[in-house]
């Protein structure tokens, strides 16, 4: 493709997918990107940066020539549109909507207020409606026209004089059905909508349920403004899904495909950086029971064993919070049931790993006390550290705090400090009721 | 609806969405249950049992009459029909199919051939295809007649005479097409298929990454064998990201809305257990290093910070891996270039932490030897904590084994081991070499 053989090229590369065209734009030099500018028009162009990764998107719009890249924008669906912009420079992004043609940069702009993570900003003003006055016959006429723009065709909409949204049919539907029925006879007026400013995640977890290939977006007064694609709550599920296990394994990002060391070790070193100054929390909070160590040397072998467990189990109920957070199943029931269920399953768990613990100690050290000591202490732990891990992100989320301290490596030092406390508190009272065998 | 206003009662229930339909549905007592089954056809129950929540299924099905059941289970779309069979016991499986008509029994015994997650297990036979010969008005007739069974109308494949696929058209080209242009000029003859074998997460990525909405799934010689809809696949996507993230947390399964705390000890349990078990022999291990202990006791101190550490890290490594493993991402490069980044990570991380610790140590404790040896072993440890827990996933998928020892707590608790034989070698050898203070 690198010869002058322009219309081999475009015959080529136009018969691929889009993701397939941008995979192999992306493999590209900057020359022979320069010359893919040239060979292809901005709807082309467009259809390929749709399917660009985010990372390099910015770099190729600062090279494409201004007044190309405006256009480019302006065919891009607009859901994908405004992504892309919020990816970019706030004074090119200024620049690209002055040169764009005025409906483009308007619904753009429009599209730009909404705040992240809303169905707002993941929705797109291409869409079809019609009227409940129209026959079948009319509105298929109307699919027709509209079909090549539209970022569905498969849901129509239907709105009343003041665009307040009213019924739905399906393509499917639409079909089947006589050509001179009414739409009002064939649609289905329980129409489910999502309100512009619901949380993303909701969105996703609608469609899904429902199982919707697209979803109406309204304001307050039920006016439609949008429609959400399949396609779009995909990637969202994607990237909440990303989100949780990145919070869980305390990384700023996990997804690091072509990341160098550098890059990868940035994205890793907060997290440690903060958890180096918990953990000498820890160890301060140990140094103050010197005098216990001192004295019984062997309570130190079994440090990493219950802050281990306490560390874990709050991992497991934290996990099991912010999943059904995610999904929104903690509503029902409310906080009281999951504190009373946490602190049951803390309590089975404990029971049952506080018993084994003190049968093995015991055979293994030959000191009853000290099996005792470590049982109580894992027992404790077991039913706090699950406690923790569980109420910390419902709390915040309750608050409205978003629960990014939730992250799994918080929980789990913070539960070693409380099962180091434990320990060494319940040790220091056999300790002084003189149970403890010297070792 | 207690009443016997069957009339009303059924006006009502089907306006709603069959999501809707389940939900109400799963309130009930057995009795009104009853009452519903004969109130409603088991075509119009089909649609309520596509959305019941898999663990109630098994009740439903055995309390409604057996004829009533095998036509309830005829009547849901195969896919769907065939995870419901996969939830019930195989003899109550095996009479089903008896009584069912001959032809559904058949499509369904068909699919339940395919293993659990695979293209295959995932896929539905009611779809629309034609043939090249074909009109577009034929095409549409043809669609009209097919579209209240077909899963999807949206796309119609084009097969030759052996039921090989050719090509796909979609409903939204179809449309604009004139009546009398033949199928083979506006179809795409570029159709992307999986293969029935194809692992159901693969079959996700790529709906994914081309937005589409239905998939057609074939076998080896290209032979048609089904399609997958775009709503099994964000089924699929949900349970893949909760299964990652199960295992990142050491919980047996993380979905679990309802449960009794009994329920979620169970869940929990297993892994707790092992870990005791690991915990256990970290215990027994630095008990190998007693002597060093009563010489120094003011090294404990410093064990949870050290073996939190080698957690952290390598929890962060296994998210990364992990999900580099599930983005099928961690083909490009190799294994070799992933050591190589994550030995960078580790040792650029190692040398920064390991400094400030080595700070910190010194002016808190007076003792310089003492904060290079704890300095020393951060390094070491994030360095082999690192790799340890990118490498373990890797290799293990490499090799085709399901890394589900690749847990979260699994890793921390090997790193934990690996840690604390760093830190007790490393103050060994200084104890040797004079150079700690005892305190």
């Amino acid at each position: 493709l690198q010869e002058d053989r322009i219309d081999e090229f475009r015959a080529e590369f136009l018969e691929m997918h889009p993701y397939d065209q941008a995979k192999i734009f992306e493999e590209q030099t900057e020359e022979t990107r320069q010359q893919i500018y040239t060979y292809l028009s901005p709807e082309e162009i467009a259809d390929v940066m749709e399917h660009i990764e985010f990372e390099d998107i910015e770099l190729y719009f600062s090279e494409m020539d201004p007044r190309f890249a405006a256009q480019v924008l302006a065919d891009i669906s607009t859901d994908d549109a405004v992504d892309i912009l919020n990816e970019l420079d706030i004074n090119k992004v200024a620049s690209f909507l002055t040169i764009m043609d005025k409906e483009s940069a308007a619904e753009i702009k429009e599209l730009l207020h909404y705040e992240e993570k809303t169905a707002g900003s993941i929705m797109t003003t291409e869409y079809v409606v019609i009227r409940a006055e129209e026959t079948v016959r009319q509105a298929m006429l109307h699919l027709r026209t509209e079909a090549p723009d539209a970022e569905t065709i498969y849901y129509i909409y239907v709105v009343d004089e003041e665009k307040r949204l009213v019924g739905v049919i399906s393509l499917r539907d639409l079909i089947i059905a006589e050509d001179d029925w009414l739409i009002s006879e064939v649609m289905s007026d329980r129409v489910l909508s999502v309100s512009v400013g619901d949380d993303q995640e909701e969105v996703a977890r609608m469609m899904r349920d429902y199982d919707f290939l697209a979803m109406p977006v309204v304001d307050f007064k039920q006016h439609m403004l949008g429609i959400i694609t399949v396609d779009d709550v995909m990637d969202v599920m994607e990237e909440e899904a990303s989100d949780d296990y990145s919070k869980l394994a305390g990384v700023s990002d996990v997804d690091n495909r072509d990341d160098t060391a550098f890059a990868s070790a940035k994205k890793r070193l907060p997290w440690l950086v903060i958890l180096l100054f918990l953990g000498l929390m820890t160890a301060s909070l140990i140094s103050r029971f010197e005098d216990t160590l001192n004295e019984v040397a062997i309570l130190a072998i079994f440090i990493p064993l219950i802050a281990g467990m306490a560390g874990n189990t709050g991992t497991q109920a934290l996990a099991v919070a912010v999943r059904s957070i995610a999904t929104g199943e903690h509503g029902k029931g409310g906080l009281a049931k999951l504190v009373a269920r946490e602190a049951g399953t803390g309590l089975i768990n404990g029971v049952i790993c506080g018993i084994i613990i003190t049968g093995i100690v015991y055979f293994w050290q030959g000191d009853i006390f000290l099996g005792i000591l470590v049982g109580i202490s894992i027992l404790s732990t077991l039913i706090v550290a699950t406690l923790a891990g569980a109420t910390v992100p419902l709390v915040m989320h309750k608050f409205n705090i978003d629960p990014a301290v939730a992250s799994g490596p918080f929980i789990t030092t913070i539960n070693d400090i409380i099962s180091i406390l434990i320990y060494f508190g319940v040790a220091t009272a056999f300790l002084n009721l003189h149970l403890l065998i010297t070792s």
